[in-house]
């Protein structure tokens, strides 16, 4: 989440940084605001003094030095970033999650049989413990009827509008002020150093585009996610494309490294996660892997949120 | 192809500019090398006076200028390309198809079962009639062969070796060498100008992605095209991406629209392509179609290789 002054329970984050050195030295820090002590014109201030702040500060440093070994050359400065978790916060529920849910209560009206349908109708009742126990294909049903069936851009401009009023419980607060502000200044520091900057997000890449610009200076072009079969078709003489309820291509897990090589086609120099078992099939675990076997200087940094002190974990 | 000096028999293409204007406006026109009476600092001085060039400075002058009702902003100046017959030539085979149909020899060695098998035993054999009669499932199985069951990175070396050696018989010169100068001119006065410009192409995208930045300065995240199923996988304890022999995107026909949303998220300002019936399933239609469909200055342009006294159209 943005660090907003005067408030008490904010960021609090460790992280296990992953540096480049044949095998993984797991490194491990913690964050938090500015707390005086730090370099004037620290392109990292909410970070404090630690491996992973010296790790980030040595790679750009190594990468954009032309007498270093370890130079990368501009075009060649990819760096990746997972969204939930990573960038925003991802509890109580993912963001795309509370949108579909959101959209389930406004389509409601014109849908009377959801009353006794479920998974509506837990969705209806906010029945928590019900809709903790959804199971994949209750989700799949709940995204077919909010995210498909309409053209991208009623889509993208229901996004919009949704995030335009929505507030997120606890804090009362826009689901694009949830950002961590400490990512932000990676992505700027990144950029202000030659360096691409993507998401990489197991979410829909027509949901995050609708505000990646605006909230994380990442234009369109440079998301790349999950996304659902699209159809071309003429609409009243004008091409649309509809959004039709068939997952295309999952980019989570194995699908991360698939959709980078396919969506960008470089390996990132450097990739920013918050899940990383190996063995999991889904999060960022093949994005650090697949960037870390490239040569040269590589970066991989694990977000890990397990200080309960300072940064919220969710209900 | 490139305008090599000295060289008789060379460009000529007739194009048909479309100019969005509600309906469409069908220019004609003819381009070949500069033939004085040019403008200095001319940036596309291979153009022919005419409505398509007059139609290309036009679309520029109206989307850079701040004061103009057709100003673009930089991050939404977006401009795609198809490939073959729009910037190289794609007679008489793709080139794509040189590669696969070359590699199909290079391989013959350990497949004495292809002198007796089709469609492998005329590529061997060289019978080109029987090549021309090949359906689209002979040409699935050359490709299943030629372009699946390795991993990404040896493909790419794979097509860069071969284009570093291989000759199109008719110049004796690399396949690469034989790109349109003016589509050349075209690309880099819109970089020039601020656009970002894209490779939007039906032919493989690891492919074009081997050679887009060094023949068309088009880097390999700007590179939209069709792709197999890649699966991850750990090979010697490094992990590799699979190319299946299975189909995943096709991005031609309506799919350049489909594939331009998916990995662009923008609609283009400017379109250019070749083959733009809108009843094809295949080419560059829906691709102009979509480009149009959009508010503002739109550029969209039908290059048509029509002219045989100036251009060379195969065989």
């Amino acid at each position: 989440m943005k660090i907003i002054p005067g408030q008490k329970a904010i960021n609090n984050v460790s992280r296990r940084a992953f540096v480049s050195s044949g095998a993984l030295a797991i490194l491990s820090t913690r964050f938090g605001m500015a707390s005086g002590g730090q370099a004037q014109g620290d392109p990292l201030p909410s970070w404090n003094e630690g491996p992973a702040k010296t790790a980030i500060l040595g790679f750009v440093r190594d990468t954009t030095d032309k007498s270093s070994s370890k130079y990368v050359e501009p075009a060649s400065r990819i760096a990746t970033f997972d969204q939930d978790g990573t960038l925003w916060t991802e509890q109580p529920v993912y963001g795309q999650a509370a949108f579909a849910l959101a959209r389930i209560g406004e389509m409601a009206p014109s849908h009377p049989e959801w009353k006794d349908k479920e998974p509506f109708k837990s969705v209806l009742a906010r029945d928590h413990a019900a809709m903790g126990k959804f199971t994949e294909g209750d989700w799949l049903q709940i995204v077919a009827v909010t995210h498909a069936g309409m053209n991208t851009e009623v889509f993208q401009q229901l996004v919009k509008d949704w995030l335009a009023k929505a507030k997120a419980p606890r804090f009362d607060r826009p689901y694009t002020d949830l950002v961590y502000q400490p990512m932000l200044e990676v992505l700027q520091y990144l950029r202000t150093n030659g360096f691409k900057t993507y998401i990489v997000t197991g979410g829909g890449i027509e949901f995050v585009r609708a505000y990646s610009e605006k909230v994380y200076g990442v234009p369109p072009e440079q998301v790349v996610g999950s996304s659902g079969l699209t159809t071309y078709d003429i609409s009243s003489g004008k091409p649309v494309l509809m959004r039709e309820a068939k997952p295309f291509f999952i980019d989570d897990g194995p699908g991360k490294a698939i959709g980078i090589n396919l969506f960008i086609g470089r390996r990132p120099q450097a990739a920013f996660g918050n899940s990383g078992s190996t063995d999991m099939k889904s999060g960022d675990a093949q994005m650090l892997e697949w960037t870390q076997a490239g040569e040269g200087a590589r970066l991989m940094m694990l977000v890990h949120h397990d200080d309960a002190k300072r940064v919220w974990r969710g209900c």
